[in-house]
């Protein structure tokens, strides 16, 4: 039997733990038997001393363990694929490439988890869809993807039970940005789910999670090496979030804007990620092909409307009407005017998420409601002319009043100057 | 209202707190409004961070505030004094402090507590001697301060129990060993208790919490300056913990030593700081002696039995009897005996309260129960001079068979040389 405040002081000071001392750690805090002060301690700890990748990838392991784990390959008699993002606004990029990858023949399962924070999540984004269901049994999700080639649900509460928990504790103990934690949480997850390779995109930026390119790096690098320990395939893209994604933020909003992006008439930014995404998949699927024929390969179902063929089958095997018509749209809708022409230097992507969030996108606390009508729509981006008196971007509010209480810090988000700004691309880099 | 997840990750990024949140946060705490894994994730924050000079007085003064404090001049009607000491193998030194202080005319009253650890606490050696009552009210422990001069009782729950709180949870979260924190418990309880002159004996050593003069000295200044701004005055010795104090190490053993001292037949170490102590506590009283004088009037306490006088009033106010007769002797005692001739160059106290603490003269757990009767009593000390086959040292034990066990623990804390080693006081500084 392990002695946690032991543990807990070797970690402070710096020593590492067995894989016995820290699986049993972690089942123990999972069944109730370690008390979450102890955890609490341990967490804060790793917070100062970080964890070796050899107790990362011990920690994914027990987390893993703590719960059930879905065979998807085994179920499909095929590989399987899966993609994840860390998050950022106006990040939709699931919406998009699950449809593209189905189109080219490549069952995607995804589960999902919800939003706090600025914006929902992917599950509160496809709730905007009338009659769209995100709860399936484990037995229905994975034979939806087998015949219709896409689900995207909740995650089960059978998967990774741990990480729960522990981020339950971390979010009330100031120990959630340890690299080695969350890498652990995000993959944990993704190996419990089954699929067998798994493309990250890991936002970089002012609305990201990683502020920096080095940190996001570091976390890349922690979860393939967790991917690699497990023998799965991992491809990490790290991606701009310096500005929103797109021009949607907001739930119905960011919906519209995938099922224009699915018919290729998308903005130029989300375009290239989900193509780049899809390509990606692609390439790691048992397709047997390349990166190259991979990206036309997503091209061809975008522009023959084959992927928005089955965007269709997918909203209806789960439930939801596909038709845009079908959402809901805000009552008030305002625009944020230019005060003087130029081009767009900075469209800070916190600013953003932050207005959309007082619109009523996004949750502050567990318990609050999300309005899938409202949001902000970003219509002209960084590197964009404006002139004088023209929009800069579009407000969707439940009211005028909340619209003009948004008005100022949409504003604010904006930095127009005389000259152009260096081009910067999406995808940042691709490591593998 | 304060937000803990706000303060906790202020402090493990290195800021600092304001007295309003520190206070709140301690008092939430100790009112189960705070809950114990943010605490533990604070106090773990705190262990790599520190506490300021600032932030560490607010906690005590927040936990002082947790409770009740005493007025123990007020009630007496004169300047009270009190002491404590860190902790170490063998410390007796309240029990023989508090007659000589007393009968010096000094009223002498302290709350203490129960040890875990190599061997009890002063009111777990109390408890050796028949009949004695550690439990008085707060009435009847200044009543009889007033009446007889000298009380030494348990803590009462009602003072600082945010202290008991905080202590329970560092014990097992591994954040015990913080400057500030074992600070803050100490002086928190000796304020509330009322004195308004605190004599202070940090421990030093091998055998002690301290491990170094270094931590020690930082122990003591944080001390001293928590006493400065509540408007105390303090004084600490530091003293070695090398070896332990006395010969005695063990309850009942302790209580024969501490009579013997003060009859004037002690151990020359344990004698000194006896002496000193006392001194120490006399000069800062309202006698209005300096250090000299007061040292000449303990010795003479001492000399013409007034001292033995004031233990014996002191022991049968609280229910005792004062006779060493009355004790309990270890059924076996058997001698640890010198293998070869030479000097004691080293005689480890964590050893030495290791095997009292076999013998049954400590407590593992706090359920264990304390055996009064065992104990080691090192008839050799350092730079004493022993021939092969005379005895190092004395077991009293239960039974052969627990002597037996404890045996080589003994001889192994004994190192001898040709050359006596150079000669080590047992109070190495006085800091003020």
């Amino acid at each position: 039997m392990i002695r946690p405040a032991e543990l807990i002081e070797r970690k402070r000071d710096g020593g590492e733990l067995s894989a016995a001392e820290l699986t049993e750690l972690v089942l123990g805090f999972a069944r109730g038997e370690v008390p979450d002060y102890q955890m609490a301690a341990f967490l804060m700890a790793v917070h100062f001393r970080g964890l070796s990748a050899a107790e990362t990838f011990v920690l994914t392991d027990a987390m893993i363990a703590s719960g059930e784990t879905i065979d998807l390959s085994g179920a499909l008699g095929r590989k399987a694929v899966d993609k994840h993002s860390t998050g950022g606004v106006g990040d939709k990029t699931s919406l998009a490439v699950g449809p593209i990858v189905a189109a080219c023949g490549v069952p995607f399962g995804k589960m999902s988890g919800r939003g706090l924070g600025h914006t929902g999540g992917t599950l509160d984004k496809l709730e905007s869809i009338p009659g769209f269901r995100v709860e399936l049994t484990t037995e229905e999700f994975v034979a939806q993807v087998r015949q219709v080639g896409l689900a995207i649900v909740g995650q089960s509460a059978d998967l990774v039970p741990a990480d729960k928990q522990l981020y339950a504790l971390r979010d009330v103990t100031a120990t959630v940005d340890n690299v080695s934690l969350i890498a652990a949480s995000i993959m944990s997850k993704k190996l419990a789910a089954g699929a067998e390779a798994i493309v990250l995109d890991v936002k970089v930026g002012d609305g990201a999670f990683m502020k920096t390119e080095v940190a996001a790096r570091e976390l890349a690098n922690a979860m393939i090496e967790l991917g690699r320990r497990a023998g799965r395939e991992v491809v990490c893209l790290l991606t701009d979030m310096d500005q929103p994604l797109g021009r949607a933020v907001g739930n119905a909003l960011e919906i519209r804007e995938a099922v224009e992006t699915i018919r290729g008439q998308g903005p130029p930014d989300f375009t290239e990620l989900v193509l780049d995404g899809s390509a990606q998949l692609l390439a790691l699927s048992d397709l047997g092909i390349g990166l190259e024929e991979a990206r036309s390969r997503a091209e061809t179902v975008v522009r023959d409307g084959t992927a928005l063929a089955a965007y269709e089958r997918w909203i209806e095997a789960q439930g939801g009407d596909p038709s845009v018509s079908a959402l809901e749209q805000a009552p008030a809708v305002r625009p944020v005017v230019a005060e003087r022409a130029g081009f767009v230097t900075r469209l800070g992507a916190l600013d953003v998420g932050l207005a959309a969030l007082s619109l009523g996108a996004g949750r502050r606390t567990k318990a609050d409601e999300i309005d899938h009508a409202v949001g902000v729509v970003c219509l002209r981006k960084r590197g964009d002319r404006v002139e004088a008196g023209e929009a800069l971007a579009e407000l969707h509010a439940r009211s005028e009043e909340s619209a003009s209480a948004a008005l100022a810090a949409v504003a604010g988000a904006y930095e127009l100057a005389e000259e152009a700004p260096p081009p910067r691309p999406v995808v940042l880099d691709v490591v593998r």
